[in-house]
This record gives C-alpha cells, sequence and structure tokens, in this order.
C-alpha cells in the first residue's frame, strides 16, 4: 500500500497547510479519501495520475473534509473524464454536488454514482476479488465514518523444489496457488501446505478522521497495519477536544495501543501549534511507534 | 481605486494559476469579485486584509467563478467575524450555500446576506455615499452579469485666495465645497464656481466575465477608467469563443474601443496558451491602452 498525505491540517486551508485529505494506492486501485479545498491542486503538485481516481470516501460533511469535492468532479469533466466515479460520504452529499452542477448547468460526462451513508454500523461498501473497505463509524458533532481498507489474501506461493519433488503435473499449479490439493501423477493427494507457502501477507489501512476517542472502534481496526488517527489538539487543550469532539495525541496513542496497530500515523493538527515534535512526543509516551503525518509525505507499507 | 488580481485564468485551478478571483479597495471599501477554489488562500498569500471585506459579487455559478466562497464564509466563521457580510450572485447561490451549511450544522456566527440577481436589464445594486455599484449583463452559457464599479463625485475644494478675496465668513466653507453657492459678509451672492475647483474625479472600474462578445454593454460602460474584459482566446479559436460563449483578446479590444475606456485588462485565460504575449498583441492591434492581468498583479488608478 501507498499512502500520499495530500492535506492534514485542520479548519481552513493556508498557504503551507493544507485541509484533509489522501490517497491510497492498493491492488491497482487509486481511493481518494476525503478532498478539503485544493486537494485537485495538491495532486498536481505531487504529480498524483488523478484521472486513475475511480473512488472517493468522505469522512463528513464539515468543509475542511469536503469543499474541493465539487471542483474536483468539474475538472474531471472538463478533462472529458469518461470513467465512472464513484463517490462514498453521508447522506446528503448528493444533494450539494448535483445542485451545484444543475445551477451551473454542467452535468458530468462521466457516470457519478453516489453511495450515501447513513449506518451508525460498521458496514462492508465496497469489495473486489483484491480489496474490502469498510466504514468505521466515529463520533463528532455530525455524522462521520473512518473506512478500513483491507487487501484480501494474494495467491499462495509455489514451492518449486517441493512441487517437482511430488510429480504434480503443471496444469496444477494454478490451482495449488489458489490454496486447493491435488493429485499428483502417481494418483496421490499432496496437500497444498506441503508445496506452497503463503503470499504477500495482506495489507490493512484505516483511516479515522474527526473523532473524540472512541474505544468502541478497537474492535474493528485491531491489528491493522497503520492507522491514521486524528489528534487535532495536545493534552493542555484536552478541554476544547472534548467540546468540539477532537482527540488529543494521547488519546490517538491510546486507541492505537488498544487496537495493536504497525504504526499510527498522527494528523488532522490544528493550526495554533507552531510544529509537530509535541504530538509526536506525546504519542510516544503511550505508543512506541508513532509518525507524523506532513502535507505531501508518502508512506509505503 | 486599488485592482488586486488574485486569479484570471479559466477553468481548473493549477498549481501556478488560480481560477477568477479579484479585489477592488475604493473609498474605504474591500469589494470581492468571484471567488474561484483557493481564493482564501490567494488572499493570504497576497497579504489582503480579507477581514475587511464586506460585499462579495458573484458574476455567475460556474465554479471557476465561485467553488471558493462556501470556504471563505465557513473561514471567516471559524475567524469568529461579527461583521455582516453581503452576497451579491445569480439565484441559486443561497440555496447552495445554505444547504452546506445545514447539512455541516455550522451556521455562521455573524448575518450573511444574500441578494440574488435576476433581472436582464442593469440595475444599481449597491450604493452608500461615495461608492455606487450596477450590474452589467453578460452573454454567457448561464445567467451572467459584470460589476461597475463608481465612485461619486466628491467635495470641491476651495480656492482658498479666491475664497477670501469674496470676504466669506469660515462658517460657509463646508456649503462651497458641496457645491452651493453662498452670500458673503456684504450680502452678495457668490457662485459657487467662482471660488472652488472640482475635486479629484472620480474613478471608475468595470468587470466583465463571462461574456461572448456582447456591443450592447457599450453604453453601460463607456468612459471607465479600466475595463476587465474577459479574453479567453484568441481569435485562431474564434470558433471555440463562439461555441462556448466566451471572447477573443480581440473582441475584448472592440469593446474596450467602442466604450472608450481609459485601460483594458486582458484575464480569463485559457490554459491551453503557453503565455500571454500573444493576447496583448492581438488587442493592441485594435486598442492601445491594454494590460495583461496576472496573478498576484496590483493595479491602481
Amino acid at each position: 500500500m501507498k499512502l500520499t498525505i495530500l492535506g492534514c491540517y485542520s479548519a481552513t486551508p493556508r498557504i503551507l497547510t493544507n485541509p484533509t485529505s489522501q490517497v491510497l494506492e492498493t491492488k491497482g486501485h487509486m481511493f481518494l479519501i476525503d478532498c478539503g479545498e485544493g486537494t485537485q491542486v495538491q495532486l498536481r503538485k505531487h504529480k498524483v495520475k488523478f484521472s486513475r481516481i475511480k473512488h472517493v470516501f468522505i469522512s463528513h460533511l464539515h468543509g475542511d473534509h469536503f469543499f474541493g469535492l465539487v471542483g474536483l468532479i468539474s475538472t474531471f469533466r472538463l478533462l472529458t473524464r469518461e470513467a465512472d466515479l464513484h463517490i462514498y460520504g453521508p447522506k446528503g452529499i448528493k444533494e450539494i454536488i448535483t445542485l451545484q452542477m444543475k445551477l451551473a448547468d454542467s452535468w458530468t460526462n462521466y457516470k457519478l454514482i453516489f453511495h450515501e451513508l447513513t449506518s451508525k454500523e460498521s458496514e462492508l461498501i465496497f469489495e473486489d476479488e483484491k480489496v474490502e473497505v469498510h466504514t468505521i463509524p466515529l463520533n463528532h458533532r455530525i455524522y462521520t465514518n473512518g473506512f478500513l481498507f483491507k487487501e484480501k489474501a494474494g495467491k499462495r506461493k509455489l514451492n518449486i523444489a517441493a512441487v517437482e519433488n511430488a510429480n504434480i503435473n503443471v496444469a496444477y499449479y494454478r490451482k495449488l496457488t489458489q490454496g486447493f490439493d491435488v493429485v499428483n501423477e502417481d494418483g496421490v493427494t499432496i496437500k497444498n501446505e506441503t508445496v506452497t507457502r503463503s503470499g504477500n501477507k495482506p495489507k490493512s489501512y484505516a483511516f479515522c478522521s474527526d473523532t473524540m476517542y472512541k474505544e468502541d472502534i478497537v474492535p474493528i481496526i485491531e491489528n491493522t497495519d497503520v492507522l491514521y488517527h486524528e489528534s487535532t489538539f495536545l493534552e493542555t487543550q484536552a478541554h476544547i477536544a472534548l467540546r468540539t469532539k477532537h482527540s488529543t495525541a494521547k488519546e490517538a496513542a491510546k486507541i492505537a495501543k488498544k487496537a495493536n496497530v504497525g504504526k499510527l500515523l498522527l494528523g488532522h493538527y490544528s493550526t495554533r501549534y507552531k510544529g509537530l515534535d509535541a504530538f509526536k512526543a506525546e504519542a510516544k509516551e503511550v505508543f512506541e511507534a508513532v509518525e507524523l503525518s506532513e502535507d505531501g509525505k508518502v508512506f509505503e507499507f
């Protein structure tokens, strides 16, 4: 998985800090997660081949998470896009976008497919042979979901020496990579695990923003490789976090620890702070494997 | 008048080119004209004290002219603005903004006053003691207005020597600056123009974008000091200009000439062209006093 942070600051876009948006590349997909104002310029700046985006996931309808969406949709139209575009987001998002297209008399020349979310339980919202996407119900001032991206187990790898040794016809090799037992040239059944080993470990990524500390997301995101969890504030502003339904860096780290994730990425920083080091230091007191999101940073895992 | 070009390119925002937005400062006002995506960052970049904006004029509801408005409104809320904000724009603009505020459950803490425009005739939409703003009905694919900003004539200046010579009591000086005749200490009526001269010449600015060539705007913008007229294309693409209801640089110059304006500013360039020199050259063949708008450029007149 390759994650490009386009913006990881809260509230208003500024000259050097952008509101929330990320691109996750996995198994041939390019998933766009949130789309604050200026996202299309960030995509250009970081040389993301954004015509490849086919699925956009919007966490909630606060402006710093979706004000760039209508512009991106309209740019795709100007670039004469033909591929379908799927938008996953809270109920109301379709009305916002279509109202603006109607008043501009500018309908897209490609198919725009809205998947409006209303459930308060985690649900599977996208699936193909290689990837699943589930919602992670969060607790913010308005209806909000995080998103869990899970690769499916890949093909098993052949242990070539063992396969040849077992006298298996080459026609069965594909069955073996799919995990099946096969019958060899001598009519003997060969157990799959004796001649193959597991393929690449399927990776997972959880995006949780915006939310206050919410322990019941732990079972959903347990053991994910990378968790992005918002940390708008430091503990010194815990009272503001509580009032505005955001999290502190320490709270993000507590969730990471309880969920036993591989790595925690902090983000959605309030622009009131001068630097980001204090966020990392605060989280590290609770959970060791912490990294800071920064606009333009790329994480591969 | 001081005009700051925040963005003067058409269609999609790019790394170095911004969609339409301008700030006009005159007589203590800071008028924002159009507000494409990224305008709030451009305001910061060019150090415009944008909390002073009280009136926003939106020409039409194509995204490159207003997708930045909802973000600016929401930033004003975060900056705890208290002053009223007036929005002038086509019918529908109120629904777009309020729908997004409703779904975000984020109403402004200041008064947002919409003035929705529907008239196809030029109308006076703003007036105080010092300035008037009139619409300029344009011809584009959807309902569009340009805007004419006119300073009112200022106070007359006293010719001090003449006033003293005429034996006028100092109590009447204010009346004289307002243009009235007065009676002097000897009971003689003194004609105003014999003891005063006209004050600063009132300035005017006309913004015309987007529009195809439309000669009947000439009487409205006649003799304005500065005209910004869109020139999306060069004559070599005149057929595209016609089809998309835009103008060429030559057509902009023809309007400037017929209206006898002081200076023509070109803008709203299609991003298909490599440089801007050809726009200026083409317009200059018809009208001499041409300048190119560029993002960040400031014109004082």
